[in-house]
């Protein structure tokens, strides 16, 4: 990738509507050589220097230091424009994310600030080894430090990230623990294993962790060894769980937006059409699909953003967050979440129908968005999703804090 | 109905929160017997009295004259909770809000006053006949009268109304006029002909005119027999359209309600169950269907919310609005009524599937909500809608405003 | 109905072919008031007259006493047949063939026979009592005699049956006994109570049974008060299955033909149209709907026809039949009876969108197809049917005979 | 691939089953490493050598020259199992039958008969250069030859055919004329251009015909260079489209017969699982998702089936085909085709969902099956199929032969 060269950034925007627009700016630059770049399939070190030289991995960060300070409603819709471009760098943005909000989840006031200075200062990207469907990373005591072996199988950012969160348990006890360390060490060795379907410039694969040093004082969130649990450690799930809504959405909203082109520009009329002749634009069906699929996508988008507005009325008083009410967001960010990769699959799959046979050509690379949102919309079961959501909708009932729920 | 003797509000509501409990309140007495007072089909004028009482009549009328002084969002909030207790009552307060706004659209500033104070002093509850796709009524001048004649197939609200508004066209002209007169005057023949498969308590008859007089004063927005258009006086479709999709919304909100506690309370387990047995609440079928439903119906509900936000901003300038802004707002509302047509059919279908054979008996009405949606949304062909907005998605163009778009 | 009078058949049809022929004659009867007769909910006596008069009920009787000697592949495409005419009627029939088929499943060769001749004789119309969701009946010995008492929810056909099929445990024991009584006895006391949303002239409510007497000679398939099983005995519940499937199809195809010839009739073409103007026909949308469903029902229509070959291939050699041909059977059947519902319930739905919103006034009535089909679809759940259908696909396995599967 | 090698038939197969059964055996041996070669992209030499060595390329040629002496019905079937093996040579061999039957469809009884017995004799390998939406080739006369020149954009087959099948138009006229002449000549050149998203291994790339000399006694059909059309000529189309149907049905198939072996091998079961636990077979929604594709794939087999018993009734009177027997089977055939298309991108697409995340593994390669189907369903536009058949659902008219319909 050579586009990032092209464009060089000065100033920090200063709005949300700002960081919108350089978002799609960003987006812009990755959607021109996007089909190219996931052939090619290279690490994305342009694409991370792209995020930093736009100041997107600093959206969240304090603005003293030099961050955007924005919210996270505007952070989901950076996602999402991002998306529209590269499905894998808005993967990897959403993923930055959430670990860069996760000293906000379970650290002490005294480390939010240090991390986040350093993080914003430093522009560090984040990735994080913690597929909880892996055993835990197993911790023990060394004297002041906490040492962490183990293997995780999926590792999104590893190896072009800066720092990579780990979470291990440590040896003996039931304590759960979290650290930030730098990625670039002897113990964090990074498999090169991700070779999947789609999504593919997200250096999701393995990472083996050997022997990774963490003073204790750095273990997120523990005073003295201890930690006192609250409500608001676990919208790590709901979190990312939006995240990856909004990803969906930016992919969904790309297909639409190549097949429109497409379809303006090169798809011929069918000749033997019952209808009109002379413009496949103005064919019925054309039309019609065109039609369908765009009021199913501003559904699911709109309701990623009612859902991104409960985040939103957490993140106002996070110490005080109810089981109740990060239940409830969790349960419309699962409809978000299911509506957005139903709709997601139906365009990869239909914008084709209005592009036409040609547009199978591996050049036109049409297929780059069934393919992204099919391989990570598997992350978790949407049957299980549903009945999460209808056990609210039947009972009432919110489902318990899980790694996936 | 005896039901709206059951209760008497003695204060007017003073917040939108205030009112959307209101019509929860109208709602939840609605529901009660909706289904035999659908089965009986007696004229709805219990309906419109419990719609005077509680105040929802005014909702949109100046609060100084004892109206709530809501704006159209609280409206379509109301319009949704009360239909979904009943869908027909959905339907008369939808159509009366914008009948009532009639005046806002196309009259002068001294004619809205007047009506607004009016209307709002006395209670009015609107009709209107006006359904395009049968011939104008014919207007004839007659010294400073104009008199109306002619016939409409369709006429909600018909002989509960107070005041009806007519539209005609003057003869040998093509100025089209629209007027507010008395429902109860022997030129308005309502023809008590609306007998159809649901939406059964709207009064959707036919009418015929038959000399109805209207001083050249009271023809809305002329002045000295002239009119002058703007973009405004076209936003009567978007915001009935929109109507439309707020009452199919709540239809399909009580849909999922009834439903939820038939199988909470009545169905019984399937005794040949592979996976769970003893209830039928834990049934992973029952659970993914209720959620799957809701999933839907909540993008619908956000989209009709965003749609909903597009109306506030064009009326906060009226005078000013473009046809690109109009426009755009109509092609989000063609999205969110196509959206809850289609999640409101799919509710009114599915329902029966986790409430079991029995739920079919007569006497427990569940089919009352598919009758309902399936009826009323054939009002415009939905095809026809999706077009349009596939025209905008792939095009990036406008429907012209005409009748239904 | 007044409809049965106008027509005399005066010969027995000779060929399959000729009794489809006869079927189709009967179905052009009943669809000329089907919605009518439907509305008014009479006892459907001049509905069974028909079918007895045209033959029908014969159709699977001996030839040697009058009847067509047909086999089910025929009876099934007569129910399909009577079914696009009136739902209802198609129910009727196809229970009475299950039923006129019960001694051939369970009975000895003389049972069988004598059994046979009378009812062909005779012209039997059957009804069942044996709904399974209820307690057994229970029988009690009384010298020679067995002595049924009992309740059940559902009997189709009940008071304008010949004769009821029984089927009671005997007390004390695990032995089960079907018989066949009269229906018109102190003993049957049918409830008159099916009030429920579709298939409303079936006579399929509720029925007690007090105090009937069968002598032991006439419990079928017991010599010497004993019953060896074999597979064959299970076949009542593939038949049966498969008989729902054909009316679905059957209601299903009705809806198609009536809904296209008031589409070619009376819908208005839509004048906003951007595609063609001036005939609903011509619609591109109309067409395309029309040829989606087509499609899907042919579709349904061949796999029902398979499914029948695979119960006539077990139908020739009974004795023979392994568990795992029946269970291959089922399966293949479940699949046919899910797509049928699935099918029949789009058509029942979308005929509107191609018929328009005059098409819902009550004197049309079609609501009659989605009713019918919604009702009758009910009766297990279509779920359980896709999982079963699910764990052979995926696992190789036959569902366990059941009253279900 | 080397796959080939590994089985040598002695034997042809003498019935029907027979010819089932070997071309299911070459479909176990291509399933192997379909993934691997469809990844490498080679020319499928190997693959055709199989198609050859098994003797499938002659199943439709005369007994007495060594062939199958098969009929449609068979080779329909044929085509579908060796799709479910490998997409790409289920269409290869499909295809080449089309061609193979091309003297039948159009050429003089000497020729028909002279064509088999060296087709035959030969295994000859079909290819063909028609593809109607470029421009006809153009044939002029030169003696005693017609000299074609031109070029195509698709011709599957292409290098690895013995002879091509060429249509043109002479020069000044309105003749259309078929010829078959050998692939390897100076004056055909294969452009080497296909490089799609799926059925990779079918050499569809484009082709330049300069200056091909075809005896004017080879022109299929001509007899002193006049033809006398018949209806039998166009069944071209309704042949190839029930080709295809059949190729689609064949990936579906192979689709869920890999997934299911990767469900019970690999899938891991959903530890928050609901409903059970334990085991991913046993988990509601796979054995649901598993049933329910399973019954639309039987369905459109089904009536894929239904609709070869069309052609074949057409192919036992060849000489008085009718055009409303022609249009009805075509119309059949369209509303198979358009059956097999949804339900294979449904599988294409759901397979995942029941086999889970690291299914998306390219080692895997479970996306082959929405590739190879979404690729070539987009020949011909679907929705102007449903429209065709939505025309004769509901007018009773069937399309006019076109070469597409």
């Amino acid at each position: 990738m050579t586009t990032s060269a092209q464009h060089t950034w000065t100033t920090t925007p200063a709005t949300a509507d700002e960081w919108i627009t350089r978002a799609r700016e960003v987006a812009t630059l990755l959607a021109t050589d996007a089909v190219q770049r996931d052939r090619a399939g290279a690490t994305p070190h342009a694409e991370v220097a792209l995020l930093k030289d736009s100041g997107l991995v600093t959206l969240l960060g304090p603005v003293e230091h030099g961050g955007g300070g924005q919210d996270w409603t505007t952070a989901y819709r950076v996602i999402r424009e991002v998306a529209t471009g590269d499905g894998s760098v808005g993967q990897l943005i959403g993923y930055h994310y959430l670990w860069f909000w996760a000293a906000r989840l379970v650290a002490t006031p005294e480390q939010i600030a240090a991390v986040e200075e350093q993080a914003t200062r430093d522009r560090w990207f984040f990735g994080g080894a913690v597929n909880p469907r892996d055993d835990d990373l197993l911790i023990v005591e060394d004297g002041d430090d906490l040492v962490y072996n183990g293997r995780k199988s999926f590792s999104t950012g590893g190896k072009v990230s800066d720092v990579t969160v780990l979470e291990g348990v440590l040896e003996g006890t039931e304590k759960h623990i979290f650290a930030i360390v730098p990625s670039q060490q002897d113990g964090i060795v990074f498999e090169n294993d991700w070779d999947n379907l789609g999504q593919r410039l997200t250096e999701s694969g393995g990472v083996r962790v050997e022997g990774v040093r963490v003073p204790w004082a750095q273990a997120a969130g523990y005073v003295d060894k201890e930690f006192t649990p609250k409500v608001y450690n676990t919208l790590n799930v709901p979190l990312i769980q939006l995240v990856f809504t909004n990803f969906y959405l930016g992919i969904a909203k790309g297909a639409l937006a190549v097949a429109a082109a497409y379809t303006r520009d090169t798809t011929r009329p069918w000749p033997y059409a019952v209808d009109v002749k002379g413009a496949a634009v103005e064919e019925f069906h054309v039309l019609e699909t065109y039609g369908g699929l765009q009021a199913k996508l501003w559904a699911a988008e709109a309701l990623a953003e009612r859902a991104a507005g409960l985040i939103e009325a957490i993140n106002a008083h996070p110490d005080e967050v109810t089981e109740r009410e990060r239940g409830e967001a969790a349960v419309v960010i699962a409809a978000a979440k299911e509506r957005a990769i139903e709709t997601g699959l139906e365009i990869g799959t239909r914008i084709f129908e209005v592009t036409g046979a040609r547009a199978t050509a591996n050049h036109v690379g049409l297929d780059i968005f069934w393919r992204n949102i099919r391989t990570h919309s598997l992350h978790d079961p949407v049957p299980h999703k549903r009945a999460e959501i209808g056990r609210y909708a039947l009972l009432g009932e919110i489902p318990a804090p899980t790694w996936y729920t």
